[in-house]
């Protein structure tokens, strides 16, 4: 890779005091520390140079402490929002109010940037660009505020700048590698995206030429009345808007209306510009992405690989005979139990047993090094437990009516049942509410549900439905998401439905907006019965699995559109304003003469405004759906000036043309993968152990409809009707296929197959090698 | 492959009469004949089942006639071309001649069908449906015109409904071979697609019932004062259009002046739908089209090496010695020299030499089966001749000044120098050529450009500079056609410009259209400039590469489109008028008072109608363009009935989401091509045996600009200046680098990575397999 990236090198393991020199001696604590530090790191594929000595792993244990990560997004968060507060804000409070709480978010990352500098060595820290940038942030924000500050106390007015350096905070904090991976990769398209993007603007200078020559003439009036096509740089932006699509058949229409064959040109035009030109952008900022996204991943890679080794060399032992060094089944146990203490027993010594195929009860390098990875793969532990009304009636839990009801409840037909109702229930929401049946219909519904939930507490291990995984795990199987999704909507939905229908007798008529979400979380409730159906599944799949990555797609486009919002606020605020008041006589205007008549007045777009900050975000997702933003732009450019008009193509080819072709690299990307891959090696080996130990779940239930199969597993487990499955073990696993805990995960996963082989080869002198890994850096900023 | 494909044997070796039993027999007129049309059959992947009788093969090579050919396309543009002339007409005539024409069409393809039948066997012509397919839309036809002839004479209004079956003889008759893939790949795709829409629609309406619920009760009224998102069904509609982004803003501008927070519903509604699900769309057609592609390719693949195979089998003899059967230089030349007789001798030796690359004289199956492959790489001869001139005046030739010309223009700074002068004309094209030095400039430039074509006439061999290959031939290098271009282009400007001068001393104005284009040409001189430049070049190549296969996406563009436009135009003709004269009132409302008030009138589209099979296509261009196709389908709907929409709506998700995906598809992967592949197995043999003759051109010049290479080469050779040439051979070649005959050769090329190597491997026994390959075939009428 070409850019300069800052490197950080793990320690080595001779500089450390722990390296066992073939001793057998017992581990102490530190050692287990400095290992499950080692092996996290790997997990999570963090690449932070630490300090190995004991009181710096604590710190750095702290530094990863998920409370002080919160802490810091949510100051991150609360300093970005602060927008909201200050000028122009949508809720003005007082300056000395917002700057306190800037300080304060100050106070915190400079907190947070010491706790850094004192977990790594001071060399390591200053070498980092992205330090470097956290401090020159602050700094700067610092020297803002006093110039704002002061320049305030005078009465002059003053631009706070600084504000667009705030979203970089979160670009350059040590949590943001995906953002910064993101950033990067677009940095390193950027070539060649320009050579096309010259490439383009040459055809649409030649194109424009050529309309001048062709149009510029014949005296043609636009619809407004204006001449058509006789100024250059008119042509160029009206046929640069052309290229989105915003303008279409309006552009040709005076010309269309002249002469039919005129359409010929702007055919030709949408062909070559709109079409072809287009899906080269498409293909070189996918072409790139992926070459690069590669080039990282096989990093990570290596980086995790390297790190196993050192968390290896801090808990190897030599054996007596003098062999390889290996790592002993207890030792590797408290080490798992210390890296993850929330993995049962039965899972821990399942992956001991993964690992160590022969039973040797020991393990050497290569088998302890994949331990991050097995690690990071999902396994479901299902236990056998009896339902706890079982325990305390059995009497009547066995009986012949218990068992019919149990039977009824798991047979498909009861889900089938209940689709049915939901869909009907959509019906009738879709119907008129005002009619008293329909309305009173609305309790049948409630009531159906709620029997639905009783019975299946009644006939599944609660625990099972509830506890396991924690609520919105993206990790559990959509099923599972929707059915306690399900029971969620319809609490929610009963308790809404007697507040709403108690409230309606005391007054005349209620806040609508509780019973509006009300409203579209039973909606939702349809998505279950679309899962249902295996054709779409691997669909659903795909579009969860690719939901974390959206998330990163989704700070990306926070950051680039909080800086042009910030932009745009200082250079556009309040030219045009939004009147509430329908009878006011400029709102026909918004307020600006110099909008009459303009298709920016006339279309009442008078709200899509730069005045606060969410009116900003708002216009620039408009901008970014791309239609009428030749509309918007002109409104501001009439306000303004004409060049105002650069901002708004800057921002179109900055967002649309790259930011939205990247996502929609990842999400064709994303369901290649889904359609090309099956399980990899280390998933297989994992599921071929579970299967040797006869604790598989059986495969074919449970291959695709995963909670299907777990209701029934959790009910032949756990209801009694032991004839069959007596003789199971009560601890059963299964892969969560195909899912991934980290975006990382996901990515490897994406680009396994193009990955030399040496990158995961066991690396046997880890010494040896430089034991430099690049530590992403954002380094501009 | 699931689908029913007719599949054709080629015939039996053992049943031909002509296959030699060992024997050392001279072989026959007959037998090249044969083994000739496999061979060509092979180079250009036809696969017709053809009798191998000798008046057969003669028959069919009539039918393979490029005569034949271009007739049958002529009379298959005149059949498409009548609806220009038919009601509603743009220039009518009278229904007789209409009739009588069509009559005429009619009976061509008759013949021409009539003529496949002779060619091949009774069986195979009645079991191949597009056979069937062609028959049935002639009878069809003829049906048709006999009832509309009737009922016309009887004065009844009729429709004539088989006008839609038109473009169907485009995809089924023998030549369309492209286009039935096209199609094919599209029928295969949609289970898929249909899968990831049924899901769209789904989320489509569980969206619009949100939206009925969140927004229907407000009262909110849109910009027209139409109540607003109160009907369900509206919803859908206004929510599809807003996947399209049509409606943008607009849709939700009610709903965003009454509250902020309601633009969260559109945000969420415009990322999941309009950016994952079209991105879903793409990545399902991208998938499928490759998936299918691959698969149609390999089986191209094994044709072409069957049919090499029985080339070969027809001209193998045995040796002696009794070892394996051979083809002897002299049976090869011979058999080269019919299928190509327009290759020179030389590159028939140097092809030779790399089939038979150990100097037997003869050449075994393995070799003799890459034929067809090594005669669709584009060699270029370049031929040592010295300048005309030299050999009439060489004197003066060699003098010191001319020499001094000679490598004036041949240096770069000469081409540099022609390049700024063309920028200069650009600039002073964008000038107002009112002014007269403007106006008077003209002249100079030309003078300059003139001069220019002679100094390189003076310089370079004439020949290497016109008549090597045709002048529009897209295989040459896009320098060479640029250069010829600008050639042409002087001349026309020059003589436009001579006769506008001269008119314009008679009359006061001239027609403008002659001089638009020559304005238009003149631009695009610059072509020349950008090509100029190696960092763009690789694109420029890319989109040439590509551009034969947006012929086939062209023609199956104008299928859909003729259809739709043949349906649009009795669905709507004469619903909306346009007025030439703007002093009508009628224009206010297209000529339809229910357009009155309505968007599609304020905004002027009274011209985008289907009165005409012109205007017909430019709407559905428009369409395809999306932007404000609702309002054209709303427009549309008002002078007819609501479920007019309906047509929009399917031609939408027909074009758009299908077509246009696809043709993204290729795009893109046109271009990964690029970015990933190197030159083929054969075109590196026939580059290493090349340079082993020392035939080579000198490879670095040549690598990248072989404009310039050629230039600067025909000079070294052409002018004399022979101090360091004068030891060349006299003839040297170059392989035409990555550029393919055919689209078939690119597809090859395309997918070659991905094919089984076995697909490649020589059969030894081709009698051994089934002998059949799918002759594509496009089944649905």
């Amino acid at each position: 890779m070409s850019e300069p990236e800052k490197s950080e090198n793990i320690p080595d393991a001779s500089a450390g005091k722990e390296v066992p020199n073939g001793g057998n001696s017992a581990k102490s604590k530190e050692d287990f520390d400095l290992a499950a530090v080692y092996v996290s790191d790997a997990m999570y594929n963090r690449n932070i140079y630490f300090d190995t000595s004991p009181q710096a792993i604590r710190l750095y244990l702290l530094y990863n402490h998920w409370a002080l990560k919160v802490l810091l997004y949510v100051f991150i968060l609360v300093n970005l929002g602060l927008a909201i507060f200050e000028e122009p804000a949508v809720f003005p409070l007082p300056t000395w109010a917002t700057m306190l709480l800037e300080l304060l978010c100050v106070f915190v990352f400079t907190f947070r940037i010491v706790h850094y500098a004192k977990v790594i060595p001071r060399d390591k820290f200053w070498k980092d660009p992205k330090n470097i940038c956290i401090i020159v942030i602050l700094l700067l924000t610092l020297v803002d505020m006093i110039i704002y500050g002061a320049l305030r106390a005078a009465n002059c007015s003053i631009i706070r700048w600084s504000r667009v350096l705030r979203p970089l905070l979160l670009v350059n904090v040590t949590e943001g590698r995906q953002l910064r991976r993101a950033f990067r990769s677009i940095r390193n398209a950027l070539p060649q995206i320009f050579n096309v993007f010259l490439l383009f603007m040459f055809s649409l200078l030649m194109f424009s030429l050529m309309a001048l020559k062709l149009l510029g003439k014949r005296n043609l009036k636009t619809i407004e009345g204006l001449p058509y096509f006789n100024n250059y740089l008119e042509i160029v932006f009206d046929l640069y808007v052309l290229v989105t699509t915003a303008n279409s058949p309006d552009v040709m229409m005076p010309a269309y209306n002249s002469h039919s064959m005129f359409t010929l040109f702007f055919i030709v035009y949408i062909l070559i510009n709109t079409y072809i030109f287009m899906s080269v952008f498409l293909a070189v900022v996918y072409n790139n992405y992926k070459k690069y996204l590669k080039e990282e991943v096989r990093q990570l890679v290596r980086a995790k690989r390297h790190k196993m080794a050192r968390a290896f060399a801090v808990l190897q032992e030599q054996k007596e005979d003098g062999g390889q060094p290996m790592v002993t089944q207890a030792n590797w146990n408290q080490l798992v139990r210390q890296v993850r203490p929330d993995i049962s027993n039965g899972h821990r010594e399942l992956l001991w047993h993964v690992c160590d195929d022969k039973n040797h009860g020991f393990i050497g390098k290569g088998a302890f090094v994949q331990l991050a990875d097995l690690l990071n793969i999902e396994v479901i532990t299902l236990k056998s437990r009896p339902h706890p009304l079982q325990s305390l009636f059995p009497k009547i839990y066995q009986s012949a009516p218990s068992r019919l009801l149990c039977r009824m409840v798991q047979h498909r037909a009861f889900v089938i049942a209940f689709d049915l109702i939901i869909l009907v229930n959509a019906v009738f929401i879709g119907l008129d509410e005002e009619n008293p049946l329909i309305s009173n219909s609305e309790w049948v519904f409630l009531t159906l549900y709620v029997l639905e939930i009783l019975l299946k507490l009644y006939v599944f291990e609660p625990k099972a439905f509830f506890s396991r995984y924690s609520f919105w795990n993206c990790l559990s199987t959509p099923q599972i998401i929707s059915t306690r999704f399900d029971t969620l909507i319809v609490v929610t939905a009963l308790i809404a439905t007697i507040i709403n229908s108690a409230l309606k007798s005391l007054v005349r008529y209620t806040s609508r907006q509780i019973l509006d979400i009300v409203f579209i979380l039973r909606v939702l409730r349809l998505l279950r019965v679309v899962d249902g159906f295996k054709r779409f599944r691997a669909i659903i799949n795909t579009l969860i699995r690719i939901g974390p990555a959206i998330l990163t797609f989704g700070q990306l486009i926070i950051v680039v559109f909080y800086i042009f919002a910030m932009v745009g606020m200082e250079l556009f605020k309040h030219k045009v304003k939004f009147y509430e008041d329908s009878n006011d006589p400029a709102k026909a205007y918004c307020g600006n003469p110099l909008l009459n008549n303009t298709a920016f007045a006339q279309l009442n777009y008078c709200k899509n405004n730069f005045n606060n900050v969410v009116s900003s975000f708002i216009l620039l997702v408009e901008l970014t759906v791309v239609n009428q933003w030749h509309v918007l732009s002109s409104g501001f450019a009439t306000v303004t000036h004409v060049s105002a008009r650069i901002f708004f193509v800057i921002f179109h080819i900055l967002v649309v043309i790259i930011i939205v072709n990247i996502f929609v690299a990842f999400v064709l990307e994303a369901f290649f993968v889904e359609y090309s891959m099956d399980k990899n090696d280390l998933q297989t080996s994992l599921e071929k152990k579970i299967k040797e130990l006869e604790l598989a779940v059986a495969q074919e239930k449970l291959e695709d409809n995963l909670v299907n199969a777990m209701e029934t597993m959790d009910n032949d487990l756990g209801t009694g009707q032991t004839s069959t499955t007596a003789n199971l073990p009560n601890l059963m696993f299964k892969i969560a296929s195909k899912r991934y805990r980290t975006v990382d995960a996901l990515l490897q996963r994406m680009f396994e197959e193009d990955l030399d082989p040496e990158d995961f080869r066991e690396t046997d002198e880890p010494e040896a090698q430089t034991g430099s890994f690049p530590n992403p850096a954002f380094g501009s900023a």
